[in-house]
C-alpha cells in the first residue's frame, strides 16, 4: 500500500486488493445486510452470524431447559472473567486481569474512583488532586469523572486539554490521573499510550485509558505500556452485540489496592455466604458489582471468536491500508469540495476511522445513508467513518468514496437539514 | 382455599383446583421442562415463549439487517423508558417515572446516593445520618450503602436491625433513610409499605424499598404507600430472562431532586450534543448512566407481555392459595420431621415463597433437584421454595410436597454434603 494513489485510481484495483486480502474471508462470518457499505462498526459492529446461535442456546437450552441450574452448569457465573481472559491477548493483558462487566461509564467510575483511592494515600496527597482528560474526549468519560469527583468534593479538579500537545505542560506534581480515550472518537488520533502512561508515571500520577475505539482496531499492549487502568466497549469493533456489557483491565499489581465504591455481592470474596459485611475478593471479579445480563454477555464469545482466526498485527495492517486508500481517494476525487480531514495523516497517530470536516457534514451523512453507505455525524461539523478489517472489503472502500463523490459533486443532499441534537 | 387442608388431601383435588384456576392457561406461554416442578422462580423466572423470537428479531433483524439504524428506528434508545412504563402499572407507579437499565445493585446506589443528597440539604443534615436496614436483607443491598457511606466519607452509618418489629424504635431524628426489601429473600416475610414508609416520614425519614420479592408476586401501590424511591429486579416474578437489567422507580415529586454520581451520557438532557459538561435530563431518565444490554432488555417485554392477560389481584390470590397449600402439605404430611416453618403464616406479611428450616436443608434440597422438583437453598439452613402464579399449578404443589415427604421419610439425601459458600 506505499503507492496507494496508482493502485486506488479503478475499483478493478480494488477487487485485486481483496482478491489478495488475507482478512477478506472472515466477512463471510458475519450477517451483512447485501445493499448496504457498512462503515459504522466504530460505533456497532456488526453481527457476527453465531450470535444468533449462542443466543438461542442461552435462551432455549440454558434458560429454558436448566433454568436457574445454568449459574454454575452453564458457567453463567463465571462469563465476566471468562471471557475477559478470551479478551486479554487483544489489549497485551494476561489471564485474570479483565472482567466482562456493566458499562463502560460504571467501569469508568470504578477505575477513577481505585485511582483517587490510590492517590489518596500518598504522602503527596493533599495537592495531588487534578485529573487531566480532553475537552474532546468521549462526553461520558467526562461526565463519570465530574460526578465522582463532585460527589467525593475532597477538592478534586478537572483539567481538559484542547489538544494532545497540552499534554507535556499539563502533567506536573498535581495530577492525579491522566485519563484519555486511546482512540478519539471525533477525530480518530491514536495516542501513544507508552510515552504518555510514561509521562504520568515520571510525575507520579496514574494513568487510566479508555479503549472503546481501539480494541479490536489498533494493537495495544497494555504491560509493555505500563498503563494502569482500562475499560472498554465490546459492542465496536469487538462485535460483541448492541450495548454489549463492557470490559475493565486492572493489572495484577494494582488488584489488591483496587478499591471502588460499587461493592455489590458479584464483587464479594463468598457471595453465597450471604455475609452481612462486605469483603472483596482478592482477584480481579472485585471489578464486578450486580448480576449481568447473561444472553448479552454471552453472545460476546461469539465476537470473539472470529479474532482467533486472525492476528492484530495483521487487523492494523489493513486498518491502515483501508484508512489510507479511503483519505487518498476522498482528497483526489473530492479535491472541488470543502471536505478536510480530521484524522492524522500519521500512521502511528491514527486509529482505524477517518473523519472528514464539511460545513453540510450532518445533510450528507443523510445522503450517503439513503444510497446504503452507512458512516456517522458527530458534532460539530463531522463526518465519520469506520473502517473495520474483518469485514470492510476495499471495494467498499471504493464505491462509499465514489458515493461521497458523486453527493458532492451534485449537491445531492439537503443543506437545510440540521441534526436534532438530542436523539 | 378457605379449607385447604380438606381439598389439599389428594392429589385429584389439586387437579380440579387447576381446572378451576383462571390463571392456569397462562402456563401454556412459558417454556417449561417436562421432567420438573419449577419452585424457584424467585430466583430466575420461567422463559415465555416469546422471549426467544424477541430476541432473534432483535438480533437477526434490527441488529442484523439495520445495524446502526436501529438506536432510532426500532426504538433502542427508548426502551428503558418504555419498557419502564409498561412495568408501571404492576407496582402502583405512574408513566415516567420507571426506567428499567443497569442491576439492582447499580440502582440502589443511584437511589440511596440520591435520598443523602435529598437530606443533606435539610436543616437537621448533621445529625441525619442513619440508614437503617436489616442484616438480613439480600446482602448487596447492605453492601451498596456500605459501599457509598465509607466512600462519602460524611459520618453516614448504617443501622442494621434483627427484626421487624425493632423498626419502630430504631427510626428516629438521626434517620436518614430506610431502606429495605419488600419482601425478604430469604424468610418471605413481607412488610407493610404503607405503615413503615408512614413511619419513616413521621420522624423525617424517606423510604427506599427493594422490590426484587415483591414485583409481579404481590399487589404493590407505591403511590398510595407514598413510598419515596424503589428499585428491583426484572428477573424473577417479572420473568425478563437471565440477569436482565433491573428497574429503578423516581416519583414524580422526587424527579427535579434526583441527583446521583453516575451521571453518565444516557442521563444527559442532550446525549448527542456533545457537550463537555454534564446536564441532567429533567425526567425519570436521568436514573440512567451507560448504553444498555438491548438483546437481554428487549426480551423483558415478553415478560411483561404476560401480565397483561391478567391482575396483580389474581396473580395475588393465586399466590397465597399456593402458598398456603404448600404450608399445609408439608406440616400435615411431613409432620414428624423436623421442618420449621419460617416464612410468616399471616397472609398480609407472606410474600410469593416459603421456606422451611432443616438441619440437612442442604442436602434435601439436592435431593430434591434430583428428582425434578427445583428449589433451592440459603444459608444458614433454609429450603426455600418460591411460587410463581403465572405457571405454577395446585399440582406442583402436591407433587413437590410428596416428594419432600417421601425423601424425609426414607431419609433419601446425603446428609454429609455441605454447600460451598463460594458458588
Amino acid at each position: 500500500m506505499n503507492n496507494t494513489e496508482q493502485i486506488s485510481t479503478l475499483r478493478t484495483d480494488c477487487l485485486a486488493l481483496d482478491q489478495q486480502d488475507p482478512l477478506a474471508a472472515l466477512r463471510q462470518q458475519f450477517q451483512l445486510p447485501s445493499n448496504m457499505i457498512y462503515l459504522d462498526g466504530n460505533s456497532l459492529g456488526a453481527q457476527p452470524k453465531a450470535a444468533l446461535n449462542r443466543a438461542t442456546q442461552v435462551i432455549q437450552e440454558e434458560w429454558g431447559m436448566d433454568l436457574i441450574k445454568s449459574w454454575n452448569k452453564a458457567g453463567w457465573f463465571d462469563l465476566p472473567s471468562r471471557l475477559g481472559n478470551l479478551l486479554a491477548p487483544l489489549i497485551g493483558a494476561k489471564a485474570e486481569e479483565v472482567v466482562i462487566t456493566d458499562t463502560t461509564s460504571i467501569n469508568l467510575f470504578k477505575a477513577i474512583a481505585a485511582a483517587l483511592h490510590i492517590q489518596s494515600e500518598a504522602s503527596d496527597a493533599t495537592v495531588r488532586k487534578v485529573i487531566i482528560t480532553e475537552r474532546s474526549n468521549f462526553p461520558t468519560d467526562i461526565y463519570m469523572a465530574e460526578g465522582l469527583t463532585r460527589w467525593l468534593d475532597r477538592g478534586y479538579r478537572l483539567h481538559l486539554i484542547d489538544s494532545p500537545e497540552e499534554l507535556t505542560s499539563a502533567i506536573n506534581h498535581e495530577t492525579a490521573l491522566v485519563m484519555l480515550t486511546h482512540v478519539n472518537y471525533r477525530t480518530g488520533y491514536l495516542y501513544d499510550m507508552a510515552s504518555v502512561t510514561h509521562l504520568a508515571h515520571q510525575h507520579g500520577a496514574l494513568c487510566l485509558w479508555d479503549l472503546a475505539h481501539s480494541a479490536g482496531a489498533v494493537e495495544i499492549d497494555l504491560h509493555s505500556a505500563n498503563a494502569d487502568f482500562a475499560v472498554g466497549c465490546c459492542y465496536k469493533y469487538l462485535n460483541g452485540g448492541p450495548g454489549a456489557p463492557a470490559f475493565i483491565w486492572v493489572p495484577q499489581r494494582h488488584q489488591a489496592a483496587f478499591q471502588h465504591p460499587l461493592t455489590g455481592w458479584w464483587g464479594h470474596a463468598a457471595p453465597f455466604a450471604m455475609q452481612p459485611t462486605f469483603d472483596a475478593t482478592p482477584g480481579i471479579r472485585r471489578a464486578l458489582c450486580g448480576t449481568q445480563p447473561i444472553v448479552s454477555l454471552a453472545m460476546i464469545e461469539s465476537g470473539l471468536d472470529i479474532f482467533k482466526q486472525t492476528t492484530m498485527a495483521a487487523i492494523r495492517q489493513k486498518s491502515l491500508a483501508l484508512t489510507d486508500l479511503f483519505i487518498q481517494l476522498v482528497e483526489t476525487r473530492c479535491a472541488s469540495h470543502p471536505v478536510t480531514l480530521v484524522t492524522p495523516r500519521q500512521h502511528q497517530q491514527r486509529g482505524s476511522h477517518v473523519s472528514f470536516q464539511h460545513e453540510h457534514a450532518y445533510a450528507i451523512i443523510q445522503a450517503l445513508i439513503e444510497r446504503g453507505v452507512v458512516g456517522d455525524y458527530r458534532e460539530p461539523g463531522i463526518m465519520r467513518f469506520g473502517f473495520t478489517p474483518l469485514y470492510t472489503s476495499f471495494t467498499d472502500v471504493w464505491d462509499a468514496a465514489e458515493h461521497l463523490r458523486d453527493i458532492l459533486d451534485r449537491q445531492d443532499y439537503r443543506a437545510d437539514i440540521r441534526r436534532n441534537a438530542v436523539t
